[in-house]
């Protein structure tokens, strides 16, 4: 796995051509799919800026935080949906999701040593009850929120399941998610990455700055990856003295009038997959 | 638009995961627009050999004469289809389907020295008349097939709108189709290409091969990169004198146990759009 930090900004007009919600929770579900098959650490879901009306703004808003909360279901392993996602009508359609087979969705049962994440479902004095998926509750010996997902390490596999907040750093361990209802630059100051990749057909192409791009990517630990909407190419000034920023167009000579995000955000990981992972 | 000619081979057990037919048309959709986005010529869906039922080989058969309905209607332009298309129950779900906004789809209404694809509506002795969206009939003195769709070049519009057989060769003017119901080498040989590109995550990565592979694409003209499918990878052999072969891997620390073929096609044709873009 490479040791970067990416983090993957999609606009919140990307839902706004259909309002069908079976293909919304669709078209969320190949954004989530492409974040895990490219080991993404974050997707910002930022306000697209435009001449919109309020019943848009607002719609945007919804998307918005509909988004994250699908993304979040992608990511919560299976045995723990249920109590992390109560039912509600906005998930009725995430049966149609892809699992995203990861390896913090394990499908064999735990053995000591093993990273799990659990859901905190009550705290005492002495420390957490966890559920990692298995029969009985783990137990933490540290105090921690109850009801939310935490990453554990299993200590000891006994009668009493012992299991201590850990996450390992060698394999993929999923994506963070945020909905941020600000403009891209202030859902950039947010992240505050040292590279700011802009991608627009409107740019010089991934072929004339390949090496380029390369170098600059070996220089940076934080790197953050801009996609537009729909309806609209990425055109807020996010020019910085706080991160360095290159524009690109990743699709040279393409076939079509306009590539869908969901096309660029699948075309553009790919290749940044092979400029992270140069050596 | 680049001078190689691309072909892309899909098993014909792409759609066994799912039996909703409204499914299956969205995934074909997904493959559809990346042969479009990435300007390809040609997409061919094979027979997967394995240890298969015979229940499974006719359903795949059938999956396979499907797939390339759907990617013969998306190629077609919106003006032909009801002509090209009579209603059958296989179309149901056609209206999902994402338009795929390429030059041989024109919005515009025809001039002298456009082209555009026709359906033959009738031979006379003295030539054709033929659809190609406009209110009358076109004609062309050539005696074609009647109830094929051709490319044309508009010569006149007066009274009589005459057009020839002609295509462009600047820009990029869709994809051909075809369900071989054979193995994949046997697929291979309908195509003949100069060199193979075997996608599989058990090969090198496409790091460490980048290079040879940019030389090997400078020095062909028909390439053919193949897939594999939801249940097996590529595993026939398919060395062959007539062509030049290479097995790739084009998602280095891949962050999911698998890649579905529709991640790898958009995936490795965005990858290759590069390298056949180089100078």
């Amino acid at each position: 796995m490479h040791k970067k930090w990416v983090s993957v900004f999609i606009p919140d007009s990307f839902l706004s051509e259909t309002t069908d919600f079976k293909i919304k929770t669709s078209k969320i579900g190949v954004i989530g799919r492409a974040l895990a098959v490219f080991n993404v650490n974050q997707v910002i879901v930022y306000k697209e800026l435009s001449n919109n009306s309020d019943t848009v703004i607002e719609r945007n808003r919804r998307d918005s935080d509909f988004m994250v909360e699908i993304l979040d279901f992608m990511n919560t392993p299976q045995y723990l949906r249920k109590r992390a996602f109560p039912i509600k009508s906005e998930l009725k359609h995430v049966g149609i999701l892809p699992p995203l087979r990861t390896p913090h969705h394990p499908t064999e049962i735990a053995e000591v040593g093993d990273y799990r994440q659990g859901f905190t479902v009550k705290r005492t004095k002495k420390g957490t009850f966890v559920d990692i998926g298995m029969e009985d509750l783990a137990f933490c010996k540290e105090q921690l929120s109850v009801n939310k997902i935490f990453s554990f390490k299993v200590i000891k596999l006994a009668k009493e399941v012992i299991v201590t907040p850990d996450e390992p750093d060698d394999v993929y361990w999923g994506y963070k998610t945020l909905s941020t209802h600000k403009s891209l630059k202030n859902s950039l100051k947010l992240v505050n990455p040292d590279l700011v990749i802009e991608t627009t057909r409107y740019a010089d192409t991934i072929n004339s700055i390949f090496n380029e791009l390369e170098s600059k990517i070996k220089a940076t630990e934080n790197i953050a990856i801009l996609f537009g909407g729909p309806y609209s190419s990425l055109d807020e000034n996010l020019e910085s003295s706080h991160w360095d920023s290159v524009k690109v167009n990743i699709v040279p000579s393409q076939g079509t009038e306009t590539v869908r995000t969901e096309e660029a955000v699948i075309s553009t990981l790919a290749i940044f997959n092979i400029l992270v992972n140069f050596d």
